[in-house]
This record gives C-alpha cells, structure tokens and sequence, in this order.
C-alpha cells in the first residue's frame, strides 16, 4: 500500500499543534525513537517504512514509502527509514507524592526534551507544564527525548491552582535562597523550573517560601545565570543523592 | 561610513571556520553578547550598529547599517541592533593546575556552548578540546554562550600526548564506574566528556583509571543516557559542591 496524498497532507500538518489537537495524533521518527515507542503502551496509528525494513516492522501494517516520500513528509535532516504515527495519550490523573519538576512558561522544544530525559533518568514519574509552555509532542521535542516520552507523564495545568492544592514542599531556585549543598533535601517535592528569559513568574514567587541557591565558582561572579535544563539536572542531581548514595 | 559590499562578503564568509582561521576574526551578535566582548580582553576589529543605537557605542568607530542590511549578515532570527566582528586571541598556554574539563570530539555547537558556560559558573577556567570538537568560535557556540567565551580559555590539542603528559588526575563517566555520589573528589582534577553517539573514544578510555558513574533512578532503567551538556553540569557540581557547601 503506497503513502497517499491525504497521509503526506496529515503528516506535515502535525507539525502545527492545531492540528496535534484536532487528530489527536503526534509524528515520531527514526528506528530508535519509533521502536521506544512501539515497544510502549502508546498506541500506534500508521506506520510508515522504506522497503530495506519492511521485514523488521512485518507485525505491523506498514505503509511502505521510497526514500523520497520518507524526505519529503520527515523534519529530520537525515530521514532514518521508518516514520510513526501514534495516538495522543490521554492524561493519567496526577499522584500527589514523589518528586515532580513543574515547568513555568518553558519555550524551547531542546529544552523541554531534555527536561524529560532528566527526569526520565532521575525516576521522576511526573511533569507539570504550565499552559503555554511548549508542547511535548512538538515533533522537536518527541525526537529529542530519545524515547523518554514514553516513560514519563507530561501533564498541562493551571499552575496557580495546581500549586495552591499541593500538599508537598515546593521550591524554586533564587540567587537568595538557601545554598543547594547545605540544604536538607526532602525525597519528594516539588522544583518549579522558570522561563528561559525571565524565570518564574512572580505570581509564582509569591506561593513559594523554599527557595535554593546553586553557588556559582566563577571569579568575576559574571556568569549570569545556568541554562534551565542544566539547571535541573543540578537540582536534581541534589534531590536524589541522599538516596542514591547506595546505588 | 556605511556597509561595504566587501564587509558584508567578509563577515558572511566568517560563518564558515577555514574563513575564521584564515582572517582571524569571528562574528559576535546581539546588544548583550556584543558588549561581553567590548567589555573584555578580546580585540574589537569592527562594529556594525543601527542608527537607533549608534549613541550607545559611541567610543567606538561604529559601521552604520540599515536594519535590512543587519538581517542580510546576521544569522539570527530577530537581529538584534548590533554586530562586531573580534579578532580570535593567540592560545594561551595551559596551566597543569585547577579543575579542567576535556572534549573529546563534541560535534554539537549548542553543547559545546553550554558546556563554555558551565565551566564559567563552575569556576573551570580551561577548557581542552580535542582538534575535531567543533570550533569555540563558530557563531552559534558564541552566541549560546552569552559572553561566557570572553571568561573561559578554550584550547585544541591533541588529547592522547595532553593526557599522557598531565600530573592531575584524570576521571570519565563510565557506567562501571565508582558511584559518583560516594566518591571522593578531588579539589583539582580533568574530567573528560566524550562524543555525543559514542562517549570517550577507545583510545583516551585505555589511558583512564578513574570511573565515575551518574547513578540512575528511573525503574525501568531504560534511559540510554544523559545529554553531553546535562552529565557535565552533574558532575562539575559533584566536584565543586564539597567546597561549596560554605558559599
């Protein structure tokens, strides 16, 4: 069965979130980044493969595309056979306990992928994006979590009321705050991670009393501030290594 | 003095390194990294501004440029008022002293410039990179790395006679390493970073006796890796933090 015209049209609309929304449907691609999701609870719609791998997707109901039709609907500079696309999840109800990582108002696909890596990494089950903070299946996002998706919940709130509700400590990173390797650092919690330009908004500021400083080494004390994904593997680093001592 | 079409020919060619390392200079964008440059040890050769800020950069012998003829030499998405080109600075030569972290092949502009700015936060005032990491000086690793480059020295070198002649202890990730958490770390040492898809290449791994492991939390344990730039930042602050904890 070849790819028809009305598949190439829905593939690259799926670009647009508009278009994510109304179908319901989200586009990964590339052998790797496909197979973490087949071998995932998230459900596949089509399947797209040049005829080289056909034989290793034989399970499923390829749609089998040249290397130029795979060209023409991938966003990848080197297309890499095979192309999904797989259902939107619907959102899991949140679980008050662990440690969460809140992202407020977060614009850059990179960033935001590598966020869920991290948490990926660091056992963190649950991410909560403020509305407007880039979408997690932004095709940018979806390929650079290497599959990480699959394995952490991404969910859209209402941050003010969401954090008027918790009943977990909440904190945010402030160049005032307590210094990160003197503080004691309870295993679950909240770290709310702010804008790239501006940090977190001060609506926000206002909830929160526990703040945390990472020292800063540099000489001139120039630096002007940490990048936020590195910023959150830092305090995450912190979080867990009162109990990852052991591992 | 306006723009002459062979500066705008020159400083389009300075994207590319051979035309770098051939003229000496490199392109610096935008008000905020332009002024980390004029504010530091590295030589101003030109400065491009609109009208709209020509009285701020008025020590300076400012090329007046139209905000169109911004767009055509920039290579931002929103060209910000200004634009210098700088002289590359001579290589300093290398202290065997201090916390130093070594490149092994990093091929990514925005890790490489992340990284420059880590080390800056991190007090590491040298940066070793091996000869195929990509160039400090290429306009996305400057631009990323909001002034951090002015504070960090970058060098290339051969990393096999580098590592085989220095005093200072050297360490790797490896995930059969000592648990990072529980190590000892040194006040001063090299940490090496390998390459985005294959870590430290064979070579440099047979020289290393010291192993640090990131432990890794997610149950499933089925995270592939940290990103380049996120392992660094972990552990430039598990070597640091000892000291730190008085900040």
């Amino acid at each position: 069965m070849p790819i028809s015209k009305n598949q190439i049209k829905l593939i690259t609309s799926l670009q647009q979130k508009k278009y994510r929304v109304k179908e319901g449907l989200f586009v990964a691609e590339g052998i790797k980044v496909v197979n973490e999701f087949l071998n995932s609870e998230i459900e596949l719609q089509t399947l797209f493969c040049v005829d080289e791998v056909l034989g290793d997707y034989k399970n499923y109901a390829c749609v089998s595309i040249t290397e130029n039709e795979l060209k023409k609907i991938s966003v990848l500079k080197s297309p890499n056979k095979v192309l999904g696309l797989f259902k939107i999840p619907s959102e899991k109800t949140s679980q008050d306990n662990g440690l969460k990582v809140v992202l407020d108002t977060i614009n850059d696909p990179g960033n935001l992928g590598t966020i869920i890596r991290l948490c990926d990494w660091f056992g963190v089950k649950e991410l909560i994006c403020s509305k407007d903070t880039v979408d997690c299946y932004n095709t940018k996002v979806v390929q650079s979590t290497m599959g990480s998706l699959t394995r952490v919940v991404v969910k859209y709130v209402d941050l003010i009321p969401y954090l008027k509700d918790t009943q977990q400590p909440v904190y945010i990173t402030d160049m005032e705050g307590e210094n990160v390797y003197a503080a004691t650092l309870p295993e679950n919690g909240i770290i709310i991670m702010g804008n790239e330009a501006n940090g977190v908004s001060s609506e926000i500021k206002q909830l929160i009393s526990r703040k945390l400083t990472i020292p800063r080494f540099g000489e001139l004390q120039a630096t002007e501030s940490l990048n936020v994904a590195t910023a959150t593997a830092i305090l995450l680093n912190e979080f867990r290594r009162a109990t990852g001592k052991l591992k």
